[in-house]
């Protein structure tokens, strides 16, 4: 961190508030820390400050994702390209957790949520970032999900579980449940207690629990359980709680939603993700007046299109259901926030699609915030409003607006400038300028450092 | 029913009600009722009465299956067999299901507790006996399972739906789901209501629920859910009680054992089935002090041997803490009842298993009741308390004792002349003399009247 | 067989051996021969003779269909299907042949070569419709196929040998292989000679013989192997000669259709199927100068474009190097016979398929012989050719000439008399008016006298 | 090299020509080449001659495995292990052939061919070890096996095509087929020619041609296919004998092996691989008189009751007619060499093993010479027999005796110093003191000179 003052100047701020823009406005910032936010004519520049030429430029806050996975990608983890992915990076889940950082970070995004993935690693990486070790956006870990298996299991890829060593299968379920996988669902509630409180001796930042079952892709889209009894939520939760730590619940259905908000949670992740069910009445007006978070996975209409043309079977979740219950939760004023459940996928997995499904793909970092805005705008957020679920929203569901999430005095300084107005089309957070993260401008052009995942397939050597 | 009444006399009595046997006692009965029965001396014979010489012999109730399959048989139907099981005798279900309850009523076995099958076809058989039109133990049915899917869902032979026409399996899996199978998991809990209500105008005599679910043999012996949301289970429950059938639970976790306690259920469906865990303390005295019904599914030690030497899965839910559950429910005074699981499987499967695996198998009507009682003294129970336990407590738990289970004044005529005592040793209760069921003496050298799936493999023609 | 003679006058005959059609032409026959056919002026009426009146009519043999499969259908036993219809219809294999010849028959097929088939059923059939026991299509049978395993082998639906009872697959695949299935392929030479000179003994009427393997659907469609040595190849064929039965030859490849010429195969089934290859020039001039008979199989346009739309993978078969073979040979003046490789699909499967799959489906018997014409004629045939080759030249390739085939004096007196003109239009195949066969006619509406596999999906009972 | 000469002195020489061992016998070599060896009395030694004292050791040559495939191991690539192993080090294939080389060079053997492999990757590790690039012994490589697949085709493990991304598998099984794969089994004898002629082009030193194919794991091993018509074959065979390269065939069956002799095969990997078959005696006959080296694949006695032990479906392989037709051969006097089939497994994939399967692993490189040699005498061979058969036998089968092979004047230097007789016990081979190649002795403390896949399970990073 330098130790002069930069001051942006003449620019229109967005300060994720949800206020609406101020301009001219000025913007302050010295080490890591905002000092001077508001109106050109309020501020006061400091001596020696380094001034950046805001004129014709937009300034918002450092995009938050609160829901993404830095290794893998979801959407392969399911089905073929875990072995594969899995066993070349072997050794190296690290640095592949770095670059996925490092590709999120040049795209605007300074702060990830990363909800599922090996725990040593993501926490090594966590803290790697932290100490200036490596670069990337900051990472807030939840590591493993309570309840729910490895990528071998029947959660995941589960015929995968026949096409590698055991060894190796079994080290890396290891490596994804840390002793509070799927097997929890058949302990009783003091041995569930007694893992849980182990787990979170770990030093996650989230604890994320699975309240309703992840097996759809093995078993058929249509059922949906309850991982655990109303009683063992409730220890896990209380567990959570004493450790002072954010609750994520995992849901697929009406009821397991439900029971989600019952639980208090900060988090209902994927909220409209219901089997297709639209939300009961009462279920909304739940949610609404609870003091949970809805986050929630959107796919835009051309996305859509395309992965209908493809014969995808993604498809469905870019309509129905899914897209009313995201329009439902919007004009209730729930409480929304952005997560997007990307990942980096493989080069060879993404050649493997077609192109339509392949483009502005929801679930490929580096883009998906992109894709949410736009998405959420097409659903009936206002462009403010989505910078704000994109951003601030975030950072207050996970308890982190202290620190991070709008422009303000006191805030780290991770900011966004735009040469082109968001508010007039959302398509314009693509128009980065520069991304600021501490207080530091980011090297854009450099990221990844090093490209593993990302590199084009190698010639076999 | 003859109106001449017919009496045993000299015979060694052991009503069922766990009394002390009483020698020389006299029982008589008259049209399909018991008018009298207790010790000769106390016993005046009506004039006229058929005398049927009891002198040396033992006389108990008619046996009570607490848990059958008509239809097939559980351990095929999860896996292969499946399709050839269904193809081969789709179009005869109801013959096929009295093939059975002629099987069953061969061996002793007066009234049978169907807890899955093809809705239509089960009561359809129940009605023919009933009515006299066919022969056959006395059946009470749940037809579907709350919540469980068909022979063809993820809950039993999944693979079978892309090895045969879909035009067929959707027929079978409709014939068994009947509207409330694994798809009510997705429903809230409004829809759930309605469509159980819907079910229950069927004119099913029990309602079974999944409490928790039944796709471990697709995704592993290590995960159990619960199916639905409690608010979702209490509304169903509410349903039985308004439609007054008795309640029965599927649980397969000491979790989900302890929410169908919670429930109130009055029959607990293997209850010592808890995913290999051990019964944590309070759930014992939970399950004692309850009106809940624990219906045990237990294998003897020589069967229990024959499977591990074959390598057999089940041989695991014969030892370890299936059996010490089934122990420790006996030493804590739980009300326990027989149910076997058992049903009919075809003469190809059966030709499959290895000797040990085939002979005195649980899962095969006609013997299973001879397995579980002698299995349950080597578990602890006397044998008056065995002898109980598959006669008068099934019938209390499911609410027919006014009609069935003990030799007592009242009560239908069902009833087993024995030629050994079963007192001295359990596995004297093969020893069958006569069979009577509603007052006649069953011709069991005739039964089954047509042997369908109990036929040798047919020549090919 | 009625002892008067009939006459059909003033009819347009096409006798079957591509002479040009005589108008008004006299059919005569007695008993089951035909006495007199040719130029209305040139032939004395027998007195008493009964009388069709031809006027306006057309007359034609008989169709002989030179490859089908009276039980199944082999796009349905190389998948999903086998089971379920195997287990369905086992100990009714005879009475499903006959339906299935019956069909046949009511469509003016009077002769089938039926070339793979559970043995046994399918000559006890044959010799059930021979004897006047049965009625159908006349019946000469291969059985087995040398080389080839039974429905459960990894020739057709492999899978299904993991779902199902051992004890019937094992059952199943022995009553098609009768010990010459594709084990043959390991045996040394001489234990091939003893294998085959065996089985001949069965009474087959013909051999089939596996020169390429069947193995595509379970490892690819780019791989075809050859089953035997050439060494093996010709004892095979040296115990066929020596029976005096007519060979077949199964092949998918050029190479294994080059072998089959070279064996001097009297009939080359499929010889348009070829993995996609074009023949190469020199095997089309060993073809057309060879003796042996070319069995094509042909899919007209509109069918090929319903089965793309579709996405049904036998849409390959319509076009590319399979229909261009098709017309090289055609335009190659080879010897070609009609073959269909039809069978008799169950109703449920038939329900799996769109519309455009299942309408006039060449795979389905009943239309495929109109099907076949209406294709080669698209591919290059004049109509006379057409009829040719769907009559007497499957007669001649089988050596049946001296009997069937032709409308001609001293032949058996099979005959279709038709409403419009074939000759004009090939579809007018499909106006039949009256079958007769061995000088009867046929009750059409009566057939198949017992609906099995062609009845309606019955209410499960 | 170095320049001065090394004498081995008072040494017992085994010379793998057969003859009696000579004691004390002096072999002296300078550069890489002998340039005496005899009885010591008969050897003068040259002046500054570094002396090696041989009393109380044995001298043999360096040993020459006919059959191996240093990347991946057939027992893993058949199944589960070929995504995780290919994956895992695609991109340092080079290297991982490499480590292959130079576990078996410090094991004693000098030489071997590689007879399946990716193409590209097996000829520049080659050509680096020969360049004295890279260390290891010296590779004579086949490439592709004409007719037959890739790893991820019907030939290996079938169901990892659909366990991985399809740009990986395509990757993959092209560098393992380059042109000559499996497909050519569907093409004119035209096409095959010009695709061979392309493939030698390559530089490949051998030809190995699938004379019978290699889908047993995937369709049963009651099953052998010819790969290619005999025409097809011919073609192949005179294109390698045009391009100067020996012939390889693979068979599986008595049938295809009779023509691979009639081929005039170089050599016929496992030719006692006849699924099961005992050879007829006509065989054994044409195979002992022919020009052609047998390369007999064996399991000793131990290993085979250990495989056995643990159910391992390989421990057909180490008796029956496996093991009659080893003993066959070797009484017949026929030309038989040392090959093993065996590559490098992963230490993944031998932590699945049990220890029985794992301990003296005939597929695994660095021992498989040893229970080979160990092995064949078991199966009748004398001690000398064996020693020759894996030495001097295989050089000669593939023509390279001019080089290596014996310890005779003229020859390369490759040898083999044991502290024990191995003509009194052949396990003593195992009794290594020094490896010479090429003249040099080898550092064999320092092999490999990389781990990768032999090194530990990593913790993951």
């Amino acid at each position: 961190m330098t130790n002069r003052a930069t001051a942006i100047t003449g620019v229109t701020l967005i300060d994720g508030t949800g206020r609406q823009p101020i301009t001219p406005a000025t913007v302050v910032f010295e080490g890591d820390r905002i000092i001077a936010a508001g109106r050109e004519a309020d501020v006061v520049l400091p001596p020696e400050a380094t001034l950046v030429d805001g004129v014709g430029k937009w300034l918002i806050p450092g995009f938050v994702n609160g829901n993404v996975h830095l290794l893998d990608a979801w959407m392969f983890m399911i089905g073929p390209g875990t072995i594969e992915y899995l066993a070349r990076w072997e050794g190296r889940f690290v640095e592949v957790i770095e670059e996925a950082a490092q590709l999120v970070l040049r795209n605007g995004v300074t702060t990830v949520f990363d909800t599922y993935n090996a725990v040593d690693h993501v926490l090594a990486a966590r803290d790697r970032i932290n100490a200036g070790t490596s670069q990337g956006a900051r990472i807030f870990a939840a590591g493993a999900i309570v309840g729910m298996g490895g990528p071998f299991s029947a959660d995941f890829h589960f015929a995968g579980r026949r096409a590698a060593s055991q060894s190796f299968v079994n080290r890396i379920d290891e490596a994804f449940e840390a002793g509070v996988g799927h097997q929890l669902s058949t302990l009783p509630r003091a041995e569930v207690r007694a893992r849980v409180r182990d787990y979170l001796a770990r030093g996650v930042d989230l604890l994320k629990i699975a309240v309703s079952d992840h097996i759809f892709m093995n078993v058929g889209f249509d059922r949906s359980y309850q991982t655990f009894s109303r009683e063992v939520l409730d220890v896990i939760v209380e567990e959570a709680r004493y450790a002072e730590v954010p609750v994520l619940t995992h849901s697929l259905s009406v009821e397991s939603l439900d029971t989600s908000v019952q639980l208090g949670a900060d988090v209902l992740i994927h909220a409209n993700y219901t089997m297709g069910q639209p939300y009961p009445h009462e279920l909304v007006d739940r949610i609404a007046a609870s003091d949970s978070w809805a986050e929630l996975q959107t796919i835009h209409a051309d996305h859509t299109k395309g992965l209908e043309a493809a014969g995808n079977w993604a498809a469905q979740l870019g309509g129905g259901a899914y897209a009313e219950n995201e329009r439902v939760l919007i004009g209730a004023n729930a409480k929304i926030i952005m997560g997007t459940d990307a990942g980096c996928p493989s080069v060879d997995h993404l050649a493997d699609l077609t192109p339509a499904e392949r483009d502005d793909r929801p679930w490929t970092i580096g883009g998906d915030h992109f894709h949410w805005t736009q998405s959420m705008v097409e659903k009936g957020m206002s462009t403010l409003e989505a910078i704000s679920a994109a951003t601030l929203n975030v950072a207050k569901a996970y308890r982190k607006d202290e620190l991070i999430g709008s422009v303000e005095v006191g805030k780290i300084a991770d900011l966004v400038l735009l040469d082109a107005s968001p508010v007039d089309d959302i398509r314009n957070l693509r128009a980065i300028n520069t991304v600021f993260q501490g207080g530091r401008a980011v090297d854009r052009e450099s990221l990844p450092t090093q490209a593993l995942v990302t590199a084009h397939p190698r010639a076999i050597g």
